[in-house]
């Protein structure tokens, strides 16, 4: 159950797939060179394999608990974020300005996945956090700035985001928090917010609550809704901490998973009003948050590829430790499982689809890099439409694929799985929460069909599809069995892709309910194209080091193999998908509701 | 969280698919006449979801435990199974000789699957039961018949399987409990035992523990193991309770799901040895433990059903309550969720899979009654061999679609789903254990393969396949857009089937770990197929009845649509499994251990 961050992995696709080396030659990203660049992952590593991983499975069986308002964490958790903070990684991608590292999203990812793999739980407070930064720097005044950012980019403080209520959970237009103004500047704020990850904890003297509520002429729906800071206690004019805010946490969930983290409900303004101030301007608070949640949403599909990668792992130890029956091709007495084909299909499959997804989220992150940092603003907007093309596709593609994975993991162990000591189960039940929180895969898919692919006609997917085109020109003029199988598969699914672009664009006016009704199996296609597609530039590459006489033959080697699996195995799924978005719709809507 | 028995599509099933009408006219199946029929699904449907499964939820939250070598159940179970004992459900597939109703399977198939939607961990005792009668009526002595099997079929006492031992897991061959014969015709048995089901506990006075071991002369590996019947208490010649046998339950597993049935260790002849006698011949234990595996296999494959029928009621029953956002389509306010296409995407998918792997395993019982019942020896061999190949089947597709199921099943919860009060993330979990106990998914495929369909060149395999090209030609004589993409997705996915059958028969003794890598995959696309055939003849018999003026329209419309849904998205993902069949185990293959 420990945690080897695959380092050589991850910088292989971010020198090779993700362009480090064009991102560090970008304004503001000089420092990332490829040497600081690899000594931060292997601080980062050592960090989270020490400190963090081994915290996984303890603080599970000793999830974090609520008493008399407060929340108590699981054991280590304080110590770890304590040094978590004073090592400077809650700031690596936020500005030097306010104290943090200001390395690009390129460097912040492997960090972020790196974390993740060795605690979701505790790493969803950094997430927050992250999100909070995110927000402030885009909306926040200077005055706000001044006070929050430092210590929330040096983990002094945490954030948290607000959106939830009872009734409002994926429609926000739904949402009835009030804030009413005092005329000093401040709000009062009341209401109710459920689903706040890290509402309430130990972990630092502070909490910096975003709070998403209506003013009391607010118009209804979605264009009414403003953000509030909302500091659990309220901040002197030094920094220094003054009253405890009316912000309460009443309770904490019980879940399936992820329970070292705490999930609060928050009670808002029970004593008199919880003190606030205004994000940016009124009515524009779901702009911001949604900011944010862009950024939190590529941050939880990292989550998915870290829990991943660890459910990987684990299942590879088990099955070159566990020995049982012989080898198929004979043996004199039994094998490891790792011998097994169906045992190696399942660890293949884990292996390309966490490779794939990685390979996937990098391209993205270094994309974003060049899409914040260029210096042409059109060249900006070029990357920054890619960028936001790819974000609901990584975040809802990687955490499908991680419940996937997380079964096949505890599949490997056979019995032993679906013990709870082994741990295998913890990562089964930590995946589900992956494809809700942050926006259902649905809610991804709406995104990508609605705002990415509708509204400019699919010209942004049609431009990605035709760099596909170039890989598969590359991959025709390689020999071999392999590079001939990549190719075919990477030919049929991005014609499916193109095909189902084209369906959803056309169609859209026409029979808005039949397109939504492939929505979800879109970003799942979407995902499998061009999680191939990046596969297949790593094999290329593979192949090119391999004659070039690279001396890490095998290395290049299984990548060009795990690209190959990936193709036979995840690519082929592409036709069928394609069938059943463009001809599927009249089996989703044919029912009433009464026939259900 | 309640549960309502679907009767109605039960005994659709079974009228028009699962020849009920054929069934009952076999020598000693006259009893099942179609108002009997009916009235004893009623009256098991009002026990299971008045009895059982209201205890559920909370079995899970308080589950079984040990103390003191004992284990109490959870609160309710023991009045649960004295009522299930009492109104005779524990024998209504097994002999009247001895207390049982002597329905057909057909009949038992159905209240199976019933008792395991109310609760798996309650209907695991009643599974291994049936297991261990099956196994004495085909081995027992007339003497050990007489001793147990009353006791067994009126639910007095209770039986468990042991097979499991810490080096012992799939591969039984490792098996080293020993039993050592006294000269007096009863061995001492000397071992551990793990995983054992219900290996204690207080719902009845007595547990009948049948056990895998060896004798001291025995072969190596599986051709030396036998089989003892070790009671928890001794036997006295009138029937009556004799002393504590040394069998001892010195733990129990703290498990992913299905809490409250306690997985126990076993300790055997710790305090001199537990008195066992043989059953059947030394050496052929592993011989009669298939007989009752496959049993118990086929009745895993109803708690894969049972358990996805649950959760697809919760899901629906959500989804007509929650309400959230507006209608796509344009509505005056927020709409329960059911109105959005990926919510009805999800709910069509969970519905048309449960009815496709119902159908599958409901027309499995029928073809095991007539192959063991029928009067002609010819038509039994025949029937036997199609029942055989779907055993693996049943079983291995049932269960891996039950994950697939209690995945979307949380899903359509959308954050409540991740809560455990809600009751969904329960069947998630629970669900993790059908794939792995009675034989991994993997171990299906390998009997499917082997056993199954090397054995006898795909013979057996093309006969269904053939049947399923009946049904093809009278959905091309069918008119409609619905029969139209039905009859093409059936051919596609059949043509896949048969060629994969004809791979896996031609290259088994050229490339078997080639054959084995896709395995699972073949075992998939099996279950795909013959479930998207069971489904077009559902479809095939509702046009039929609405042609004809059946007054229950709506009812076999949705049949239509559930099989259209079907057909357009499970069916279509039959040629991309062929493909990862056929060519995907260079992928499989390629890396060596070190390479991982």
């Amino acid at each position: 159950m420990t945690y080897k961050a695959p380092l050589k992995d991850m910088l292989f696709v971010m020198n090779e797939l993700a362009g480090l080396s064009t991102v560090n030659t970008l304004p503001g990203c000089e420092d990332a060179t490829a040497d600081t660049v690899e000594a931060v992952l292997e601080e980062n590593a050592k960090f989270c394999a020490n400190v963090v991983a081994p915290l996984n499975h303890s603080s599970d069986k000793e999830p974090s608990f609520w008493h008399d308002g407060q929340v108590s964490t699981s054991k280590g958790f304080k110590d770890a974020f304590k040094g978590f903070a004073e090592a400077g990684w809650q700031g690596v991608q936020h500005p030097t300005d306010f104290g943090g590292q200001g390395l690009p999203k390129l460097v912040a990812t492997p960090c972020i996945e790196m974390l993740n793999a060795s605690s979701i739980s505790f790493a969803l407070v950094a997430l927050l956090s992250d999100g909070a930064i995110e927000a402030l720097l885009t909306a926040g005044s200077d005055e706000q700035k001044a006070t929050y950012l430092e210590p929330l980019v040096s983990g002094k403080w945490t954030g948290t985001m607000n959106l939830t209520e009872p009734q409002a959970g994926s429609d926000l237009a739904a949402v009835r928090t009030r804030a009413v103004p005092q005329g000093d500047g401040t709000y009062k704020v009341f209401g109710t917010k459920i689903f706040i990850t890290y509402g309430e904890h130990d972990l630092t003297e502070n909490i910096v609550h975003l709070v998403l509520a209506r003013t009391p002429d607010a118009p209804a729906g979605v264009k009414g809704i403003s953000l509030f800071i909302v500091p659990k206690f309220l901040v002197n004019a030094d920094g220094s901490l003054g009253a405890r805010n009316d912000a309460h946490c009443v309770s904490i969930e019980h879940k399936l998973g992820i329970k070292a983290s705490p999930t609060a409900v928050l009670q808002f303004g029970d004593n008199g009003g919880a003190i606030g101030t205004l994000v940016g301007e009124e009515n524009r608070g779901l702009e911001y948050m949604f900011i944010m949640m862009n950024a939190a949403r590529f941050g939880v599909g990292l989550q998915g590829i870290g829990l991943a990668e660890r459910s990987y792992q684990q299942a590879v130890a088990f099955a070159k430790d566990r020995v049982q029956s012989r080898d198929l091709a004979g043996s004199a007495g039994p094998v490891s499982i790792i011998h097994h084909p169906d045992v190696r299909r399942m660890l293949m499959s884990m292996r390309s689809q966490v490779e794939a997804a990685r390979a996937l989220a990098y391209v993205g992150a270094g994309i974003s890099d060049v899409a914040h940092h260029h210096e042409d603003a059109a060249v900006r907007a070029s990357n920054l439409a890619v960028y936001e093309y790819l974000v609901p596709i990584i975040k809802g593609w990687s955490t499908e694929m991680s419940q996937d994975v997380t079964r096949d993991g505890v599949q490997v162990h056979g019995g032993m799985g679906f013990i709870e000591e082994t741990g295998a189960a913890q990562h089964y039940r930590d995946a589900k929460i992956l494809t809700i929180y942050e926006g259902t895969t649905a809610i991804q898919a709406n995104d990508l069909v609605g705002r990415k692919t509708v509204r400019d006609g699919g010209a942004v997917a049609k431009s990605i599809i035709s760099q596909v085109r170039e890989t598969e020109a590359l991959l025709a003029a390689q020999g071999g069995a392999d590079f001939k199988a990549i190719h075919r598969a990477l030919l049929d699914g991005s014609v499916a892709l193109e095909a189902v672009v084209e369906y959803v664009a056309a169609n859209m006016k026409t029979d808005i309910k039949g397109v939504f009704s492939g929505s979800v199996l879109y970003l799942k296609l979407a995902g499998i194209v061009l999680g191939g597609w990046v596969m297949a530039r790593a094999a290329l590459v593979a192949q090119a080091k391999i004659d070039g006489g690279d001396g890490d033959a095998l290395f290049y080697k299984a990548k060009i193999a795990t690209a190959r699996f990936f193709a036979d195995h995840i690519l082929t799924q592409a036709s069928g998908l394609r069938t059943a978005i463009v001809e599927g719709s009249a089996g989703v809507l044919a029912l009433t509701e009464d026939q259900f």
